[in-house]
């Protein structure tokens, strides 16, 4: 069965990422469109709007066929690591092609820049190496790289949904038959558009709308359900986690902060500091920011103190890498049965106590999901794949 | 000038301890009253109700000359801690009496009792080694301890006034000039009473009474000013903390739980998974409790554990005695100014930034205490002691 893989996070879904899916069918001819899915912690290093369950409902109703959750572990990185985990899981259900968005460049062929990436990668190293302690970020670093090395190609790394494309390209060149890439421009609204238009809004957009209680000016952007998902369901932001951040941050010491991953470079007693003087997330990134950090990696960084991930958990969970169904439409489960004794990885489709090992930062996150709303439903144990008919 | 300490805790401060205050200079003749309080968390592992400062002015308000801080390395600790940190600072002011309540048995000679156990440690120690793997309680077991030692003595260790009496006894004993003791025996309300009588109640009742805004029933066992303070200021109990010591639970993995001071023989699973299955501090302690751990102890392991504490903090904090002074009347501060010379403890007044290693503990528990809610004011920078004149 023909399938096109797209890589998501749906925060929350909305008319932009149902126009994606239904391009992912048309452009591949696929019989299947496969969702690979963050769970409940996103790649810039926050909380979903809303939980996983929910939003791989919403997707199977708006052309998705399959949603695999993408673990923690993959979820919650830099573009290059989420791309690599989105990849592999789709690989490892043998996707013949990947449908990405793009805000610019959709005439750039991403796959001759694959190849060239995988053909160049010890001079981009090299590169890299030179400017690495330059205190730019590393979207502008790379950006540098490849004005060095590759004067022509006008990349720009600044927009997150092209750097994304970029990685998903650079990492599928490193499989010996690598899926068929369609980059799909994106109509209007930019990832940081903050604008409303006429059909489609940025996630970005619909979230401030929907934490200002304007659900109403978001209703044309939306698929019904959504509306009703996010007027009827818990919806959480930082600011419900801000508690307990700020006491993780006072009641550890120094020692304890230096062991969660990605806490480098003496940032911990910046945070620890910026935690007793603030009273909202929000105050407390504005303190912490520094300009090494950019918001995204500061805010990834609060992501792993929050759940207390160490390093040790972030290899397990990559060494244990699984296929978790969120969920599948009729399409989806027949795509299932057929691959099932194919697939590269092991595929799960209930948390069961025998799995806590494998899963356990996936496990341990969800719960900490929950802690920001009483009301959501647990997100683990004894839940089934959702079944769209 | 002649000194009486008494060791006391104000959660909150009520008829009874301005009768103790009243008894204890005229039971002794002293000339200035002492009082060695709980800081923000107290003896059976419980945030204080209301703040140590507000409780400090309340005694300096109604017959207190001193008050000086128990630090939560003593503080929140078993009596025989909790009496050894009391004495010890009293001691170090040169304390010449000690005032206690008891409930029961005011006939009792104290002071013999503690020669008597000075002088029968080792057999104690040995009883004791025979019976503390049966299961019982601590307060239990020294019962039977002493009635297998001392048949007459008809000791019972099962009031908490009581044991803290015997514990100030056997720790006053150690001493080479110990202080006089005057046991005074409580009117009416027993410590666990939830009663309120006409002028008395105790501290259980009150606190109940507040939770349950009625305020205009215990108005009449407490002075005003209490009363004023209880309707007015920030209070706090243990569900305010709840949903940070469950994320603690939750997001700590076995081995970092097993690092807490106190935590043992495997209780670190039972707690873990009760606090996944509770949604309040009370269904979390019935769901943890076990036969071999009393509420109290284990309110107190929830406190080591919300507060993040290590042995090693506990050992720092011991090391590093001191006076914190939290108010005195001009009475009180007559007294310091003369003996100030000649105290055997370092005198803190303000907790300024140079003593931020030897107060760790104390300045992180206050922290803690903060987030119980954003009105409680700073507890430990920029303090100063409060003046009652």
């Amino acid at each position: 069965m023909k399938s096109c893989g797209i890589i998501v996070e749906y925060n929350p879904f909305h008319n932009g990422h149902q126009y994606h899916a239904k391009m992912a069918r048309e452009m591949s001819g696929a019989e299947v469109v496969i969702a690979v899915m963050s769970g409940n912690f996103l790649q810039r290093g926050e909380p979903a709007i809303i939980d996983k369950w929910t939003r791989a409902k919403e997707a199977l109703n708006h052309g998705v066929d399959l949603v695999i959750e993408l673990p923690f572990a993959y979820a919650v990185q830099s573009a290059d690591y989420f791309a690599a985990g989105g990849v592999k899981l789709l690989h490892a259900l043998h996707c013949e092609a990947l449908c990405f968005g793009t805000d610019n460049q959709s005439e750039m062929d991403y796959e001759q820049f694959g190849h060239f990436v995988k053909k160049h990668q010890i001079e981009i190293n090299q590169q890299y190496q030179i400017i690495k302690n330059n205190g730019m970020s590393y979207p502008q670093q790379m950006t540098e790289v490849f004005r060095a090395l590759y004067p022509n190609s006008g990349l720009d790394f600044s927009s997150p949904n092209h750097i994304l494309g970029l990685s998903y390209a650079k990492e599928n060149a490193n499989y010996e038959k690598p899926m068929k890439l369609y980059p799909l421009k994106r109509e209007q609204a930019g990832y940081h558009d903050t604008n409303i238009y006429q059909n489609f809004a940025s996630a970005t957009a619909i979230r401030k709308a929907v934490f200002s209680d304007e659900l109403a000016q978001i209703k044309q952007v939306l698929p019904e359900e959504v509306a009703i998902d996010l007027a009827n369901s818990p919806t959480v932001s930082w600011e419900d986690y801000w508690p307990l951040l700020k006491y993780k941050l006072i009641s550890s010491s120094i020692a304890e902060l230096q062991e969660i991953y990605q806490m480098k470079e003496g940032i911990e007693y910046r945070l620890q500091e910026a935690a007793k003087v603030s009273d909202s997330f929000r105050t407390f990134m504005e303190q912490a920011k520094t300009k090494r950090y950019t918001w995204t990696r500061l805010q990834r960084l609060a992501t792993y103190i929050l759940t207390n991930v160490k390093q040790q958990e972030i290899a397990n969970s990559w060494k244990h890498s699984h296929l978790q169904v969120l969920g599948f439409t009729e399409q989806g489960q027949r795509f299932l049965r057929e691959e099932k004794k194919n697939l590269a990885l092991p595929l799960i489709t209930k948390v069961s106590k025998n799995l806590k090992s494998q899963l356990a930062l996936d496990i341990k996150s969800n719960q900490i999901y929950l802690l920001g709303d009483e009301r959501i439903l647990e997100q683990s144990f004894g839940r089934f794949p959702i079944r769209i008919s």
